[in-house]
């Protein structure tokens, strides 16, 4: 029995759910979860995840065709996921550790759904750290004059194998071609509530102003600094007490906390992004 | 153009999301809303909320044969409801006004989409609180020896007019009998966060059990006491500081917005009940 | 018997808690609540609140020669008040209700310890909503052309009469002369989470942009928009499903919730302000 | 030179503060930090917390002295220590390694200033899952039957050279002999929001009774099962989608940082114990 998961995004109108259900239980599909989402109900974008078990996992060319069927009959986007085949993952850092650590443990103790294929950092700090995982850990050196140089040989190294790159506190900006290369697959997490304290150093940013609480957000890198869709956010109570060791403290938590939750719903399909937002079907 | 909404529930089983819609599509209605919760994948319970435009309100005699129709063919229960009948709701209150207040200036201010019929006390005292609102504001004074009467003499007034019961703060236990007359129909508000601190004086026990967290809790209420099904929690931190005052003014706050989520949810037909449990399509 | 609250500033140095608390001593005081933070342990600025009850309230000049001896010898800034000497309260509205209405509220209830001398307003919209509180209602119509000369019209009304004012969605920007005034005496609510969204319709920015929670801060106004010492910010979380109506509900109630606990602060002299940046000894 | 606490506790009556600010200042201290709270202002338990440097760590003798004198003149319980003497702590566990892993991971990366001693299981099971941590692993298993003796291995081989028992999710019930052994010295996770869900698989019993959120709590452990003094509470919203195993991956994070939290504060001396209730100086 397979789980099957559509995301189907295109113009509202009247049918599309009684096409889409028809077709599934054409297939013999029973359907296990189902959100929709339309952005404006006088004629705007319909969104919709069905995730539904299929008895027979060979008959996907069945499942091809009628996604093909709806494709062209109204006009749907649609991608078709396969809950077993997992999303495979880079995970890139710089020197600090807990993002790293954090997901790295959710993946081996099986919490969280993907095959992470090594880890990526501009430094051999954390090396050691990531050496109980059993992980390629391949360092990019970079500086401003050879960060084209540094991001093609990473192109190369992940070679098209990877379906998502998840930048777990990786303190260089991306150029535009290589995030390019990976539309929509590639997340960051920011360590404040955007679009508050955008750039560096957000926590002495907050400091400094005087916040009462500080953010961390998930988001898919564009090419706009801190600037993608996003994905999750959430945060903490700070006050007066707090020094910038303490928000940095604090706020590593709920760094981790929002990025293992963004990279969830990514793994189960649950993101869909319009408009450099993003709807989540969580 | 009539906004509906089908509230469904049946054993699950493949081809009830593909009918359903298939229904709505034959009666010309555009899906604006809709989800969806089975129980267990494999062989559960399925319920379904989906809200839809018709262009012809008047065409409602197409829409009974339609769920007459999915009624019998896949045993579902279906209940009908149009977005423009508000609901008729009675607000019951002793001596405390912040529930009482909160719930009609949401109400006068268009927030909540109800029609309040009038205010029901033990007690003379909210009278003049309520005065500004323009409401019949019945007291009906009990004590133990009255109570099967007294609820009696509510039962006439109220006169079957009423859609739902909201115990703002009513600090009468009702009996079974007035409980079956309106099942699924009264929401209670209870100053805990149960099941922790069930009955009386819950701010006490909480005080008292040095808890650093204090909640509040909408159900809806059957015969055992605070034991109906949970409909929205909400909590607020608390320390060492808060003496009981402040758990009675912060705890107050806590109240208000819980009891108005849920009474906005049940007046949206968000709320399905099974097994003391509920669903919230919010 | 008096409830006495002092407020003192000073560069931190050894000695400094036993000063005060002896000569708190010496006054036959009892200490009921003392809070103190030092910016930096090495060297930084010494913060102090501390409220004891004295046996004499007649004895205010032995209280008053402590407190000169302390500035003198410390070269401590200190600021009595007396819990029992309620601040006066001007609520400056324009068209929306919510924040003035929970403060009235929460005035007349006793739950916040002011006194409120009268609301005023840019419209005459919602006079007949305060009505029932029985309170006089300034009506100081403006436009671009006519704000010095409003703003004097409102300062010969409030007559130095006023110890607070709160900006409850007074949709108008002070200019720096009308701020000045008032220093640190006028609290405003912003319906966002600062710094982000400054300036107008924060909630439409925060659709557009497609956060994941919105929030609210009160803080002092300065002559800065939105810039000034932030006393209390909370959050929710939103959706994609809230759309903007359903945000501007949602922020209404952390709106309130936020403002009221900025206000309960001030009147209780928990706030202090140092380099745009408050200590709440709440 | 030395960061000293003194934990002070005493009924409330004038002139404590100034006598113990009084004895920091003859010492040459600094007060960096300072809290106190009175349980009741007419005539309650005054506790406090005090945090100052001392420029001769050697002078402890006239620290000790003025202690003895407070404690003489005042009727004082004083508490002394020094940050520098950091807490011997020991790790139980059983077979879930979420909070062990966690408390380790901030022990090594110096966020929890202790020092592990080492984990003590009544199964092997996670012992490869320390390993990387370098420690040593003590299994003790156990039955019904030698639960007695168990203990008294377990108590010989920690040897009193154990400041703090941290019970990470270890599913065996402490005999009173054991407990009594770490007065206010061993605090335990349990999963749920005391006192909701008392006893074993409160989860499960979460999901039957439909809540809304769920929690964690963590307290010192006394005879009571479940019923010790609260040191620290938190919560996580789920709904009707999340499922047992979701109940248990959402409350896991809720255990980790709540436990994280009560930890911190116990080994930072900020938790005072008085009828079965703490006071956090956090």
């Amino acid at each position: 029995m397979a789980a099957v998961r559509l995301l189907v995004s295109c113009p509202d109108r009247p049918g599309i759910v009684a096409a889409i259900a028809q077709s599934i239980f054409k297939l013999g599909g029973n359907i296990t979860q189902s959100d929709q989402h339309t952005t404006d109900p006088s004629g705007g974008l319909f969104f919709m995840r069905v995730e539904f078990t299929l008895r027979e996992p060979a008959d996907r060319a069945a499942l091809g065709a009628e996604v093909d069927r709806l494709t062209h009959a109204y006009g749907m986007q649609i991608v078709v996921r396969f809950a077993e085949e997992r999303k495979r993952v880079a995970i890139f850092v710089s020197r600090l550790e807990h993002c790293m650590v954090d997901l790295l443990w959710r993946w081996k103790t099986g919490e969280l759904p993907m095959n992470v294929t090594g880890v990526v950092s501009n430094h051999p700090d954390l090396s050691s750290v990531a050496e109980p995982f059993h992980l390629p850990f391949a360092v990019f050196p970079v500086t401003a004059a050879t960060k084209q140089e540094q991001e093609q040989e990473i192109l190369a190294c992940l070679d098209g194998q990877v379906d998502l790159i998840v930048l777990a506190r990786y303190m260089q900006i991306l150029t535009p071609r290589f995030v390019a290369a990976y539309p929509s697959r590639i997340i960051n997490i920011h360590h404040s509530f955007l679009p508050a304290f955008v750039g560096g150093r957000p926590y002495e940013q907050a400091a400094k102003r005087g916040v009462k609480i500080i953010g961390a957000t998930a988001h898919y890198v564009t090419e706009g600094l801190d600037e993608g869709p996003i994905i999750e956010q959430d945060i903490v109570r700070i006050s007066h007490r707090d020094g910038l060791e303490d928000l940095v403290r604090k706020g590593s938590d709920i760094e981790k906390a929002v990025l293992a939750r963004a990279v969830r719903w990514h793994l189960e399909d649950r993101v869909l992004v319009y408009q450099n937002r993003t709807v989540v079907f969580a």
